[in-house]
């Protein structure tokens, strides 16, 4: 022991360097997953650019092989949304963390990562760098851009970069990115993705065109939801470090009841009062005189005081319950569909909004367990489904209260929205166990179930009604003649009387089906 | 549509500042799941300054509760290890992307986040500061900080810092942390990763004390595995940027085959050649005079090349069939246990080994599907075991070709050390599918199910001997009757004698099951 022992050598290293060494904790793991990973981040911003700004998405996605090598996979994906500003380009695909989506409102992009993630991912297999093209509306200008990413020191490097004068009206964005990947293995997956982003987003036309394969979904709906609004802070989310630096950014003179009334969602002028009085704070007092001590109370009494309103829902754009029927009728063909649209609920400050479908018997799949369907922010999530929230809801629900008997031909969707997903890694595949959005998704799933189980009872009974009807039915002849054989009348007029008041009592399955 | 369409706001924001917004995926999600947390880190990074450099572990685990309020929960923890320089304090704690683990060879660290994560995590919850306490050996110093972290800098901002000779030979590191934490959450989680930690460190010795609660785990063994080296990259995990950056590094007039041979692990004199042949590439051409094309071009090649050596593991420090076998009677008292420490295996130019322990009976509980106790690089994994790619592997096993009936006593112990864990997360809970570990782990399985299934047949024969010799000893008397009576000798005799024949022909259970 002592002296003799060896010392460690320490170093820093950049966001970019990190993610490019750990590429697989955010998907980027092997070419079959990597291909399908950058189709994901390269159509979740084409949709983002699109219905977040109430543009109704037309998204053209291509990829195409390498004749010498098959391994090596473009992909390229236009948009029909706003574009990214000229100067923004460089930063938006070559530097790690940064990005339009670190605002309160609900977009499938949140971590300002992914694209870069490809980005990294294509020069580190191909060598190639991403191509760019993009204008946004009020630009007079297209601008084409070729780039990598300066991994040491997490900056751009443009490689070309080529502007020119705009003659019609287009505007969006065409991104091309060549890596390596397992198109083989990727496709079921890659298929599989994108006929659920058209379930969860039927009002987007989507081209799929793949080296042996073309699909188009048109869009089945007209109707967009509507945008969401950029929100403020819950008093419920806040923190410490977050207080301080909101106070920070506040005038001199502010009070402490003006600094909560201004900056904070779910704070109205009596809120704040009953706030103040139950927390004991002076409001009267200026922001900026508050000692450390009295900011950490007043962070702490934020956090605690039981009844500051929920937050608003305006910062959230869900699908809603008819939109959701819609592709879930389309997509998987059932007997049977239901759908909620729960109200807006809160975890820490963030609204979230859970929406659930349940489709019964037709074409969905008979299974063990309910076939699950998750969408996040309108993003289908196709992997980690034994880790996800949701799975973990289903498989507690007892099926059988519900007259459903596994297996069956049952499926549930589950979406949710929220300003903040509690993804559980930087991939996006799963959701966290957060207790508010558990107990939501379970609501949502029995309001769905009790209509199945309804539904499954009538169907239960007229098939109970069909098999008596056909069991009098068996005597009818028999009583016939016997009543012909008194009365001397026709067998045959009895019959038809007899089977007609049997119609009438006894309803075929047929007409009742379509009540 | 068109010029009215809102612009988006673009910002860029620090690496702190990332996990500060998504604490979650590194497991901060909850104040029981982050107490939990912060505890694996500290005794993580204590067992890393210890064993790594040869020194038995003594590791002083504390937790106390706020008097005022049981929620603020104050994690202390001191290890013996080589400490940390004073200089490098304030980055290895308040810089996230900071650290000593960014080298290739085993150590449970890996990130440069986790710590960073906690002091993050006191920070926004308590507002209290990190407090260290550190010397290494050579060192004539203690020093003392207290420190946080500037979020939006991604830099240590240092409160406190106290400096005084040091009297007696002490070094190593105190490090005491106050959170927001939910102490009864998370105790059981954390007493059972401290007797996992045990389990798979034996050789450790760990105190807990809670508020409540307090454990001594002393070492079981005196013998040490042999530390870790640091090792160089294998031409099977390079990538385009790697190369490009390992050439940048290298001097002038360095050939492409004095490169290789020098830089590069799992390369030796012949393979070289060999592999300049395969590739047709002239290993005489100064390294700096290659094109980029011509780089490209040697990465894919090393990366395609079937007869690299494998990677060697050096840089591993497995812990062994006979340190698994201790510490899985010691925490499993099974009835039978057999453990495979299997030989250096490679993915990606990653080395790994797999081993793996199986117990069975005893006083292992009895369960439908086996339970799994996972580790790696010596990381008890108590989380997401449902994605693990051990518990899939245990899943398909067929284990009644293994002679076991589910459900059964069964515990199956999968440890793998690699300089490079798959990890699925930061959170460091779930190693992701890898095709050379599944298969490794597959067959390490196996090779220790075959060994059980011996145990289970011969116990099986034992049984039905057993029972043979129950059923033949029913019959002695009879028969020592029918003797006694023809040869008119006491039947007593005869009783004995047939007894005795009857215990060396057919062994007691006890005699054999010793064997």
């Amino acid at each position: 022991m002592s002296n003799e022992l060896p010392r460690d050598k320490y170093k820093g290293i950049s966001a970019a360097e990190f993610f490019y060494r750990n590429r697989e904790i955010a998907g980027f793991s092997n070419p079959t997953r990597a291909l399908y990973q950058t189709i994901r981040e390269l159509v979740e911003n084409a949709l983002d650019a699109t219905e977040l700004y109430g543009v109704h998405p037309l998204i053209k996605l291509e990829i195409s092989l390498d004749k010498d090598n098959p391994n090596i996979v473009t992909v390229k994906v236009e948009d029909n949304g706003i574009g990214i500003p000229k100067e923004e380009v460089p930063f938006v695909f070559g530097r790690v963390f940064y990005g339009s989506k670190y605002t309160l409102k609900q977009s499938r992009g949140v971590f300002g990562l992914g694209i870069k993630m490809a980005v990294l991912y294509a020069q580190i297999t191909t060598g190639k760098p991403i191509y760019v093209k993009s204008s946004t509306p009020s630009s007079k200008e297209i601008y084409e851009y070729e780039l990598v990413i300066d991994i040491s020191k997490n900056i751009p490097i443009v490689l070309n970069e080529k502007v020119y004068k705009k003659r019609k009206k287009w505007h969006g964005t065409v991104v091309s990115l060549t890596i390596e990947g397992n198109w083989t293995g990727a496709r079921r997956r890659i298929e599989e993705y994108i006929r659920r982003t058209a379930l969860i987003a039927p009002y987007a036309e989507i081209y799929l065109k793949g080296p042996d394969t073309e699909i188009h979904f048109p869009r089945s709906t007209k109707v967009l939801p509507t945008p969401p609004e950029e929100g403020k802070p819950h008093p419920y989310g806040i923190d410490l470090e977050m207080l301080k630096s909101l106070i920070s950014r506040t005038k001199k003179t502010t009070t402490v009841r003006e600094f909560l009334l201004k900056t904070f969602d779910g704070v109205g002028k009596s809120t704040v009062l009953q706030f103040l009085e139950w927390a004991n704070i002076n409001g009267d007092v200026p922001l900026k005189k508050l000692t450390i001590e009295e900011v950490e109370l007043l962070a702490r009494k934020m956090r605690e005081f039981p009844n500051w309103r929920r937050p608003r829902s305006i910062t959230l754009s869900p699908l809603g319950e008819v939109l959701l029927i819609e592709g879930i009728k389309k997509t998987l063909n059932p007997e049977f569909v239901a759908a909620v649209s729960r109200k807006p609920s809160s975890y820490s400050g963030h609204p979230f909004i859970v929406e659930v479908g349940i489709a019964y018997g037709g074409e969905v799949p008979v299974v063990d367990r309910p076939l699950l369907l998750r969408f996040a922010n309108k993003i289908p999530l196709l992997y980690d489904e034994g880790v996800d929230v949701s799975r973990k809801v289903v498989d507690n629900i007892d099926w059988n209260y519900y007259k459903i008997k596994l297996p069956a031909p049952l499926a549930v969707v589950v979406h949710i929205c929220s300003t903040k997903i509690p993804f559980k890694g930087v991939g996006k595949e799963a959701i966290a166990e957060v207790p508010e959005i558990e107990k939501e998704i379970e609501n949502a799933i029995k309001e769905v179930a009790r209509k199945l189980r309804r539904h499954v009872s009538r169907m239960g009974r007229l098939f109970e009604t069909a098999k008596r009807r056909t069991e009098i039915g068996k005597y009818i002849p028999e009583i016939a003649r016997a009543l012909s054989e008194i009365t001397n009348l026709n067998q045959e007029i009895f019959e038809k009387a007899l089977r007609k008041m049997l119609n009438k009592k006894v309803p075929t399955l047929e007409r009742r089906v379509s009540l």
